[in-house]
């Protein structure tokens, strides 16, 4: 065995897990995960595990909090990687932590910026430990094109109003312990448990640099792929009056992706928090 | 003489005035002015020439509120283009205005937003009618760089504490009708007038996208090439302790470029509005 081996295998039986808060501009990246080297795309994971590997000494294997499709941004992604007994002794001396947050995002391109650097307790899992996770979808809805914010927002032009209140309505039969299947990419559905619990979905407004966005925010305790986008999809067919909230209902029961609407752009799209158990997380 | 030439003649006599109101993300310019096509490089005016040169099928005389240099933005710049009767009647005519500013932001390039299609009163100029001008210049103090706002801001990592009260009396000794000479870029300097009147300056907070910054806003009737740049250069040197405030008033009377702080980076800079007289600007 070589030495990244026996590393791993410390850190293994040690249970001491390294934990990287972190955001990312998802524009140039095909998504989070890493890829096969020969498939020669940009990930976010493949960023994480080059700058691990340059600052560790060592291959390291990362678990985030959500894998994000090609395009969606993060503000609080979290990814784990189990450390060895002298990354921990060196993490937990002074300053330890803040020179690895300065050291990664120095190594790191423009586009991912770690913001913490925490400490995960004893076989911490940023992916199985998390209880819930919140995304937000950003709407622009300005007769011309949003500019500061064109990176983060999807432009729906402003042709016809839009009935918030009626989306609302339709966002109710969204929550709850269901069967999301209706909200899931065909391809990814197949032979796959499609049950998922949604907690909330809040439609708000926000200004971002100067511009007006229309917000949905849905919390819940894990997400199907491509699930998010499709049910912001299908709730703008209700906004947009082309359908009754009503709808949103029966579309859910039919445990079809056909029946839905379509899938709303990837630039709209931030994972924006995850939450975990109390004492899981804290600072070296 | 050609077409363009004898409907230019006319836009003139007539005096009739098309302006547009345009945000950009200087990130990919090299300024607005347009430079000489062999110089190839991308500006504002030259993707705003070509836009308008396919739309109203002639060339086009634009003149702006104030040129911005490469990497400065603009929220609200101001640009003029006398019109021939043809045109003036075209965009009068119910929905005209609102055609030509969707057909222009279909046919300019995505940095670029015209946000309004206004009629400048007869002989109106975006340049010589401006009574004022604004500019924000944004700052990031975090630990780690800016990533949402990271294209709109200087990111001036928090090392020492800022003494933002030591800034804001520095700034007021450069408020009033002055000699800005050592404000200014020294090759742009030579045999001009210098003098100009800096009505306020505003040191703010704001949070964009979830990211704190530090804002600067100057307001001024006119300003020197990298003014507000080389201001916030100087007002840095103050709030990081490294200089009085009451320094900043001895920089002013050297007239001597060498004597202020270093020039900001472009980035953090945008051109923020500008004021014309009541009556100046109106809808078609």
């Amino acid at each position: 065995m070589d030495d990244a081996g026996s590393t791993e295998d410390e850190g293994r039986r040690d249970g001491a897990v390294l934990v990287l808060r972190l955001g990312y501009d998802g524009t140039g990246f095909s998504g989070f995960a890493a890829q096969r080297p020969e498939s020669h795309v940009r990930t976010v994971a493949g960023e994480l595990e080059v700058a691990l590997r340059t600052l560790l000494r060592r291959d390291v294997d990362i678990t985030c909090a959500g894998r994000t499709d090609a395009g969606v941004h993060a503000r609080s992604q979290y990814v784990s990687v189990p450390v060895t007994e002298r990354e921990r002794d060196w993490l937990g001396r002074q300053q330890g932590a803040r020179r690895l947050l300065r050291s990664l995002n120095a190594v790191l391109p423009d586009d991912v910026v770690v913001s913490k650097v925490l400490r995960g307790a004893p076989g911490f899992s940023a992916r199985f430990d998390a209880q819930s996770r919140t995304y937000r979808y950003r709407i622009s809805r300005g007769e011309v094109p949003p500019l500061f914010c064109a990176r983060w927002a999807w432009w729906q032009r402003a042709q016809e109003p839009l009935d918030v209140d009626a989306m609302r309505v339709a966002a109710s039969h969204l929550v709850g312990e269901q069967d999301f299947r209706s909200f899931c990419k065909t391809s990814s559905a197949e032979g796959k448990p499609t049950g998922r619990f949604v907690r909330s979905i809040t439609i708000g407004a926000e200004e971002q640099l100067g511009e007006e966005l229309l917000t949905v925010e849905v919390v819940g305790n894990a997400f199907l792929h491509n699930m998010i986008r499709i049910m912001v999809g299908t709730l703008m067919e209700v906004g947009l009056g082309r359908r009754d909230p009503s709808w949103v209902g029966q579309v859910l029961e039919a445990r079809d992706r056909t029946r839905a609407g379509g899938t709303a752009p990837a630039c709209g799209l931030t994972f924006w928090d995850v939450s975990y158990p109390d004492g899981a997380l804290d600072s070296w």
